[in-house]
């Protein structure tokens, strides 16, 4: 077998989520496209490991000092919406609900994986509102083990700044959910915080 | 959302199979790999893309002028195993079983997408077989209606040669298949070519 080959198809199969087979069809994909439309693939890819930087104000992805939510005033600076990761920011912004700002802690307290509240951004997001502008921080965290500690911890050094309102995002049953399929945990949060129809 | 980061997935997401969910987990994953190995990938399908070749002989991809199987004096050069695309040779290579050569045809006659005998290395076989050397040219082309059309086009073209021996690769019931779940076609064909128990 072709050495260039091997060695392409053994760099796609480095991905996650990505076999020997799949990685062969990727290599004869590349085949069919033009040499430089690959080239602008591997330039793009290579740019993007080497430039990208994290946000200094709420560390999520950037192309420069501030990324383009922390840099933008007409945007709500006096609520932070804390996340786990940069995809969970994305999934919020798709919503156009949102008009605050966001915190990227970079994952979850996780002692089996020997994750730390140190290892996450949380001094950062301490301190930001210890600078006294935000009002509220709302808690976009998931429901797991790791993620419910890493409310409580976060919680915890929150509670210095009595003026700052703390919320969770709402837990309940989804839009097209079917409630036959759906966890009794969620089930139970969903009854205990039923809303009067208005 | 940063460009960069939305280059990276634009990137991803040409490939085959990848949306953009996929592409922006794998962009993710870059940023947990060193850039070095980041550069590494890139820099290694980039160079395979641009250096990578068919084998003048029996168009397999190459890193040189004839591929290693053509290029090894060990194989038994009078005989031709004809397949569709270099995946299917690799199929073959990794059985250990078969020691001769190969012919890669770079797909099937297949009037619906416009592609006809001469857009397949068809004449490239003929030649090879005219030279005079082959003694033997097994086909192993897909059972599909463009497979059989090919087999069929590719038995006429090789009648001018009576003393070269045209065979078809086994059709069957495969190890671990279960029959009852065997299509009709595959049956009559194992039963009807059906050998004694020895």
């Amino acid at each position: 077998m072709s050495r260039l080959l091997q060695d392409a198809v053994s760099e796609f199969a480095k991905l996650p989520g990505i076999g020997r087979r799949t990685a062969l069809r990727l290599a004869m994909h590349l085949l069919k496209m033009d040499t430089d439309a690959v080239e602008q693939m591997t330039d793009t890819l290579a740019r993007y490991r080497r430039e990208i930087r994290h946000c200094e104000s709420c560390n999520n992805l950037s192309d420069s000092e501030l990324c383009p939510i922390c840099a933008d005033e007409e945007r709500d600076h006096s609520t932070i919406c804390v996340v786990e990761q940069v995809g969970d920011l994305m999934s919020i912004e798709n919503t156009r609900q949102y008009r605050g700002l966001y915190h990227v802690l970079g994952g979850v307290i996780s002692p089996m994986q020997g994750i730390g509240p140190s290892d996450l951004k949380i001094d950062m997001l301490v301190e930001k509102v210890a600078a006294g502008k935000v009002k509220e921080v709302i808690l976009a965290i998931s429901t797991s083990v790791e993620g419910e500690t890493t409310l409580f911890y976060i919680m915890n050094r929150l509670k210095q700044f009595p003026s700052v309102k703390v919320t969770n995002i709402a837990r309940g049953i989804g839009f097209g959910d079917e409630l036959e399929y759906v966890d009794e945990l969620t089930i139970t949060h969903a009854l205990h915080n039923r809303r009067e129809v208005e």
